[in-house]
């Protein structure tokens, strides 16, 4: 990968990530909704990486880093620990490169993300429900198998996988002020970040977060790296601490990081399955909520808003 | 309205009632899902009604009278009894033609309904649940305010607006051997077998019905009207009967009619949720059902699919 002289992705690895999975992902619509406009007094473009193949923007990442591999690599598999939408999105692009996904989740994974990544061809590993045994487990299965471990987001190419999502967005829409994008451990915020920087410098990043998993805002106002001890939230996707290459990205590019309450990100999330009939995660709601906070005054403006994606279960929303 | 011979819509009067609405509806999208397409070894295109104003094909008719009524009467206001979609349409359809919307609903109405009317500015009257007091309630409406009542179906006017959904369909997929459209009143189903009757002959016309609502599908098989007593559905667009106007084109211009129960339904309705993402109404995913239901071999065929409707309580969804 080509970087800059700061070590970052630079514009051109970007496009060629984008160029590169092209016919492995969807190229998602960016829709609009006359009652939210009306909301803000704004324009907002919503993203749908909700209806991404398996259901959210991780398949960008996982299909560029699989891309990426040498031939070998690919062909020994690739292995994680997770039990959300990079392990779906991993499962499934090996099934359609024709290599294997060993995946780690903790035996308490509920019943609909364990058949998700089945579905799509993987091999569960199942552990306890720690971070270290799931690292165990991890490497237990490497040693086993030879696969290549790929990170859910610390990795330049899932980050530039990622950007490709914001780059597309900006070209579906004219001109954005900003764009609200969801942060859990920074992969697609930071490719965000990089692809307005290369693309629309004028356009502002948002950052977007629940109280309740406040570190990237933290660490973002602080300029001090703070993890995510015991996050709480229904956003599920939004969990996981900052990492080593995610975070320097975000503190450079991102404009802000604002938070948003757990009622917010619930009444957001209806909000867009009753007015917009689309189907997103707890997570994709946590932009809608800020930008409905009136944090920021939309009043006038274009905004981006990034649904990153519709993973849920059917039998249990938050709502009920 | 322009007729043919035997008294029916001619192909100008449908083209001219969907450029007479083209301002006031969506567009809307005709998705497709690699997952449903596997499922039934051909192509389906989904009509994305769900997506239309107000949430429903509704929309399309409801436009398509108000902006056929002679000004006067138009001034004065509209009426129907109903609880449904066609209430929500007709009460946003007036409030943007900057008229009155008279809605008679029974009391026992679900408080989703009613607010949804009330958004949109309907004018509501309440009346006991049954036809009889709702019917006596809206001559009494009309009595007063001098509305001009709107039938949810059998009226050419609804017919010509609800036809531009099909019509709609057919530019927008090169060829169709099937379109499967659900049945309640015949407005949708005679509205789709006249525009494919006019613009794509070679395509099949199928009502899709639930077994606890059958009164289309004996009526179309016995070539008697059989009116819908006691009708039994999660389907709750699906109830009526078949009208004096839609009976004879749905017996002349569609090909057949099929049922499918209320598993297959809810089933259907869910897959929709969470393989394509997006939110569908129990009457919506009854196409669905039949398509999938076997009933008719879709190996290599391509087919449109009426997702008619998107407006579901958030609060009682069938799987709970």
């Amino acid at each position: 990968m080509l970087h800059t002289s700061e070590g970052l992705p630079d514009k051109q690895s970007l496009q060629t990530a984008a160029v590169r999975i092209a016919a492995y992902i969807h190229h998602t619509p960016a829709l609009t909704s006359a009652f939210l406009n009306q909301s803000v007094n704004g324009k907002l473009f919503f993203k749908c990486e909700n209806f991404q193949k398996a259901g959210a923007f991780k398949s960008r990442g996982a299909f560029n880093t699989l891309l990426s591999l040498p031939e070998d690599e690919l062909i020994a598999g690739v292995a994680t620990h997770s039990s959300g939408n990079h392990a779906q999105a991993l499962a499934r692009a090996a099934l359609i490169l024709k290599t294997r996904a060993y995946i780690v989740m903790p035996r308490t994974a509920p019943k609909v993300k364990v058949d998700a990544v089945k579905d799509y061809g993987g091999i569960i590993t199942f552990c306890e429900p720690t971070l270290e045994a799931r690292e165990t487990a991890l490497q237990k299965v490497v040693a086993k198998t030879g696969a290549t471990v790929i990170h859910p987001y610390n990795d330049y190419r899932i980050i530039a996988g990622q950007a490709s999502c914001a780059m597309e967005l900006l070209q579906q829409v004219n001109h954005l002020d900003y764009i609200f994008c969801p942060v859990g451990g920074g992969g697609l915020l930071s490719g965000t970040a990089l692809s307005a920087h290369y693309w629309s410098p004028e356009t502002k990043v948002i950052g977007c977060e629940p109280e309740g998993a406040n570190d990237a805002c933290l660490s973002f106002v602080t300029k001090q790296f703070v993890p995510s001890i015991n996050p709480n939230t229904i956003a599920d996707g939004l969990l996981t601490s900052l990492g080593s290459l995610t975070y320097p990205i975000i503190l450079k590019h991102v404009n802000d990081i604002l938070t948003v309450g757990e009622e917010e990100i619930i009444s957001a999330m209806r909000l867009v399955w009753e007015r917009m009939k689309i189907v997103i995660e707890p997570s994709a709601a946590v932009p809608l909520a800020v930008a409905l906070s009136g944090k920021i005054d939309l009043k006038g403006k274009q905004a981006g808003i990034i649904f990153s994606g519709g993973n849920v279960d059917l039998n249990a929303l938050p709502w009920l």
